[in-house]
């Protein structure tokens, strides 16, 4: 049996379906203090007609609404009448246009009732960032939330598998984490970058890329003798025996940070959980409204 | 007025509140057709404490599963007792050890009721590619699907801000480019990549670095009279007047896919409307069942 659902909303995700006209187009809207868009007063929602099948099933049928599915008006898109494009130089890039589309971040935050936000775990190798990451990651799932873990090393396996260690470019593998990151909160995740970043002018540069309260930096205070002793990828070992030079902690230094948002330590000598730490994490984010949109 | 929901699925989303014991961790269980993980039979839910309070917004408690939460034996964590370390070099990166969480995209696909792709779209400049990216995006959104947009001119205002248009500089904007979409696919969003990428063998390497059914190739095959008649970013007049060097369809090639799964062509001289265009991509997703998980 399926049901013809015309022209209202679908399902559990009923507020996905409310987009904006044009004359409130997503760039053009107030900020709150999150630094998210509110939707205008004005806002009218699309209109969609949608088959929900057996099992849920969503099927497009058609839409139509004030945004001008067909006239290209709402986009900065490569048609003609189009008046929004900005021509500008990025860098090394020149002759860019910045492209806004109708779905934006606030439109994905209502979809998954949630906001966009970076949770930067930052401390000593072995002092429990990837612990900590997955055990915030799997308390979030279970409550139904969305979120991606951008671990340093897995990322050199990829998008920065062309990066060393020297200073420039552990430098450049921040950055393009950091990049990375915002882009994912943008897509209205809960973002959790893991990686050492010992140098505050790396962490402050990627907090500098996000509106101030979506980037939250965790630092896992742990003494260097613990994360020593653990060692969990002998990268200790290798350092005191001179095989890995500008070890952070041993040959190169580790800058805490000044002014982070969440302070993980071990209290009276004992290791705090990792559900506990994560419980930390998950607090600091509902009471600062990141679990609701 | 608050419900305590003890040991029991959270609301709309109860899928996302199953997650798997240790003996069928994400990493090992077997592969389905489209590249994705199934769910072994044996896997057991997670238990949550979640108080659901006015409004539905969801408040952690407490939870505890057959995960291990505090053993850290599910994670390649950087605590003790963890043996699934192993360590590689890739590139230039030396000793790093991929991390595997035990949330991964199987769950946030269950999360989402969909599956992680990317749809690259590829065309002459003025071709229509970010219209289109938008009205898929826009239409996805409307039925209650997640997606993000990856503009290759949007890319380049940050992660790709320090790379120019020369030949090398390209092949590492649609490469990193590929790495992300790979990223979000991963995280379980329909990932839309819209950028003129020319070149078959940049296009093939991004293909590559997805399960093969997961990478969506559109061309968008826009005669170059239609796409210089546009000109939305004026930019075929300064190619024209020699002011821009190698802009593809002027001074440098533009290579069409061979095997790309969509192909949208105007009919009749006609050119399909944005809504039009879109249809035949989500027409395609449903049909390959990205639109279920």
């Amino acid at each position: 049996m399926s049901i013809l659902e015309s022209l209202s909303p679908v399902g559990p995700t009923s507020p996905a379906i409310r987009l904006l006209s044009p004359s409130s187009s997503t760039s053009r809207r107030p900020v709150d203090a999150l630094g998210f868009r509110r939707r205008s007063a004005g806002a009218r929602p699309i209109e969609v007609r949608v088959r929900v099948g057996d099992g849920g099933k969503r099927e497009f049928l058609e839409s139509r609404s004030d945004i001008g599915a067909d006239s290209g008006v709402d986009c900065d898109c490569d048609v003609p009448g189009n008046n929004h494009s900005v021509m500008s130089t990025v860098g090394k890039s020149t002759n860019i246009v910045w492209h806004d589309c109708p779905v934006g971040k606030f439109e994905r935050q209502s979809l998954l009732k949630q906001k966009g936000c970076v949770i930067w775990i930052t401390g000593l190798s072995g002092s429990g960032k990837s612990t900590l990451a997955c055990a915030v990651s799997r308390e979030l799932h279970s409550m139904g939330y969305l979120t991606y873990v951008l671990d340093g090393d897995n990322v050199r396996h990829g998008l920065n598998r062309d990066l060393g260690f020297q200073a420039e470019d552990r430098a450049e593998n921040i950055r393009r984490i950091g990049e990375v990151a915002k882009l994912f909160a943008d897509a209205g995740i809960v973002c959790i970058a893991s990686l050492i970043s010992p140098y505050r002018r790396d962490r402050d540069a990627c907090r500098a890329l996000l509106p101030d309260p979506t980037f939250i930096e965790v630092f896992i205070d742990m003494p260097l003798e613990i994360c020593e002793s653990r060692d969990p990828k002998g990268l200790y070992k290798l350092a005191r025996a001179g095989k890995i030079k500008g070890f952070t902690g041993i040959d190169d230094p580790y800058e805490p940070p000044l002014n982070c948002e969440i302070v993980i330590q071990p209290k009276d000598g004992e290791c705090a959980s990792p559900t506990a730490m994560a419980e930390q994490v998950i607090s600091y984010l509902d009471l600062n409204g990141f679990l609701e949109a």
